[in-house]
């Protein structure tokens, strides 16, 4: 997969052998096989070069037109055929020094392609406005706005003071308050040699038409893929949503709400304040999570869950309620 | 009620008959009655239009000189006579619409009068400073602060880098940390015909003297009336109060705790950290909310309350001592 | 102990008779004892004033080396020999007036010596950098980054937009993603005759090489001492770190993770979103918390903890699920 080219630069494909130097594995053949673009394991196509981390059993899930996947050894024979294995230590480690060997977070000052500013927008003073990016008619960004290059923001939508948008694509009518931090890298971190070490965010952000973000709140771009989040979503003040989050049509979350990433939310969920979710779940389309509660597995559609860890909001009432009466009812517990 | 000037724009009167085609609604007979003013319904007084969600019986707590109100078909008959009902489906979304007809919020960069700033205030390179402003004595401002048209800030004020206050009143020796954000529009969301429609909130923020807001805490604006902090008051970072909530003197707020829509909150409330509590409650003067309480019902002056959801402390002790009790006794439960 | 003078000005030392008059204390005899500098208790040295608001017996642990220490008229007398007791009614608030006689933090847009900035460093537009701070080879500021006076900020470190920085020292490829605000006033409150009053933080941030800082975090400088973040330490979106708090190296802390003042966080351990520390904790070694923990006590190294209050994990699991067992036997409670 190549990446979206207003927010990454291509530094040119590079081969098997030349990468091999750059992130230590040996080829057990010379291969002049050229590796142009990167991608999560399971959407590789002919050029990328992914990585897997799980077993044997699981390097079948790798797809099978990948040219190349960083594996360990133990799991370099389940890869599909034709996917030539790169034997290493930490496969997340090299791939994420591969992925820099081909592609570069463009800066927030980049230079390039003017902007492109519709006259009937209006830019408050001290606004930066990068390389490429675009902004549509009757749209307000206000003053010591920071939009980075290459973003794309639709028309009529505003944009509150102090806010900063980078790899980003904004809709129409979007209402994005102040403090808000659109496409930030997402929260990556693997082992390394020396320590922890970051993961690079390479994919995007994408809001739709008539989304509300509150202030301060903290939209961070996918891996690999895009964050987004659906048509007339209200997002309050100082909420969380990680990377590759994909949040349906008309869901509403309240403060302090947390997604973890890759996580999916059904159109029409409701979330209270200090919701959080842990990663790779599913909301089903018109759950509601109440105030607080902590999410750690799957919420059927249509359903109320509560608590923490959470679970269908009456039992967690009587959960509340039970122990309230046993201790109640005495000193001396009755048991 | 006329909204304040220094932040709505008022765009002039409307007749019912002028504002029954832009809100959809029928007028049982052809009036000339004079719109000049929005207020909540039990406020609204001569020239207001406010909207009842309620039903029939509920109705009749419509302050009875309102001129018009938006309610459900239902409920219209239980209105105070004198107060012309609107019939409309959605009577909030109908309210906003009449609203928007009325008044218009100034954008951040309006233009307008100059804004008065005091000869001995300290104005940091970067900072923004809308038409009509007041900057006091003594005052601070830090690098790349924005500040809206119409605000007023007293003398010897603080503000930090990058923080942003619109539609606010700040009073006298305050000192606001870098990224706050004063005065952004509260969480208001509502139905309309093709999913959830952002409530504009036309109130203001009022910040009294001494207080301290910190880094990157919100604060919003109320829906028609104010959202009040009172003298003295501490609050720490990354903290959300929501729109319309009045807080007392001397009231402190550890970091994540958040407030829901119009609570009040008594003089010397202390709440440890990540408290949260759900709106229209009041928290008596005095009451301690320890760290992690979820606040769900009113708080009685001078009590101890923690647990979520909250209760008074002893007894949420009792019930965690009492819980690991009867799970240490054996790996088996002995009930 | 003088304070850093790259964030903090000296106006030159005071006699403890010129204090007297500022301080409102009576000195027994009439001194000349010069200070010059201000420490925790524990910690003060020769020339330094500190404050002690424990009772007699733990007044020994004022370090004996300091000149002269504030405390409440029954402590007095269990002061170290040759520290001069200043005895008065709020010790805190008597050593707040002392510190604001002998320091003032600099304004973020104080006047002064240039900044350093290397040629390789990048600067994007918008930026405010403060008189005294420098920036090392290959660093890269985005736009509207305020920098305050004195940063040291080291190479390779990447500053996201409208971030700020104050009385801190950075090292090198270090990664502040946007809106973070570090060194910021940590919350410190004490009560004076009219009410609540902020308690003034004398100290800094220092953030080791590789560590990552994400969108809106905030980590606020020491009160006397510093706020350190260790080597490779990764830290996501919304995250509060308080004063005094010392952070080892490899720790990941996540989203809504905060940390009361004055906790140690030993290497390598790992929190979950939402976990919370109350202040003056030690978090072993390795420890893992996970989501949503409220660690209200020291937590053993390697051991894994959950739940609010928090407690090893194994043991909280067993009472969420013995809990859910009771209820869900019956819908009478069978005790």
């Amino acid at each position: 997969m190549a990446l979206d080219s207003r927010f990454y630069d291509f530094k040119g494909s590079q081969t098997l052998r030349a990468l091999s130097a750059i992130c230590g594995f040996d080829l057990s053949e010379a291969t002049d096989a050229e590796i142009s673009g990167i991608a999560a394991a399971g959407l590789a196509g002919p050029g990328d070069i992914c990585f897997h981390e799980g077993n044997a059993k699981t390097a079948a899930n790798v797809s099978a037109t990948a040219t190349a996947c960083f594996v360990k050894e133990a799991s370099a024979e389940g890869l599909p055929e034709g996917v030539i294995p790169l034997v290493v230590a930490i496969p997340r480690l090299a791939h994420i020094h591969a992925a820099e060997a081909l592609f570069e977070l463009k800066s927030w000052s980049a230079e390039g392609d003017d902007a492109s500013i519709h006259p009937d927008a209006e830019i408050a003073p001290g606004v930066f406005i990068g390389a490429g990016a675009s902004i549509g008619a009757g749209s307000v960004i206000g003053p010591n706005v920071v939009i980075g290059p290459g973003v794309q923001i639709g028309m009529g939508t505003k944009i509150g003071a102090n806010a900063s948008i980078r790899c980003a694509l904004i809709g129409n009518h979007v209402n994005i308050l102040s403090g808000a931090r659109i496409g930030e890298s997402g929260f990556g971190v693997t082992s390394g040699p020396e320590g922890a070490v970051d993961v690079p965010q390479w994919g995007r952000v994408i809001i739709q038409d008539y989304v509300m973000i509150g202030g301060n709140t903290c939209i961070d771009r996918g891996a690999f893929s895009d964050t987004i989040v659906g048509e007339r979503s209200k997002i309050d003040n100082l909420v969380q949503i990680g990377h590759n989050v994909v949040i349906g049509r008309n869901v509403l979350m309240a403060s302090f709400s947390g997604i973890s990433g890759t996580v999916n939310v059904g159109d029409g969920v409701l979330m209270g304040g200090r919701v959080g979710i842990a990663d790779h779940l599913e909301i089903g389309e018109g759950a509601i999570l109440t105030a607080d509660a902590g999410v750690m597995s799957n919420v059927p559609a249509g359903e109320t869950w509560g608590g923490r860890p959470a679970k269908p909001f009456r039992q967690f009432l009587r959960e509340v309620a039970w122990l309230q009466r046993q201790v109640k009812r005495g000193k001396k517990p009755s048991v």
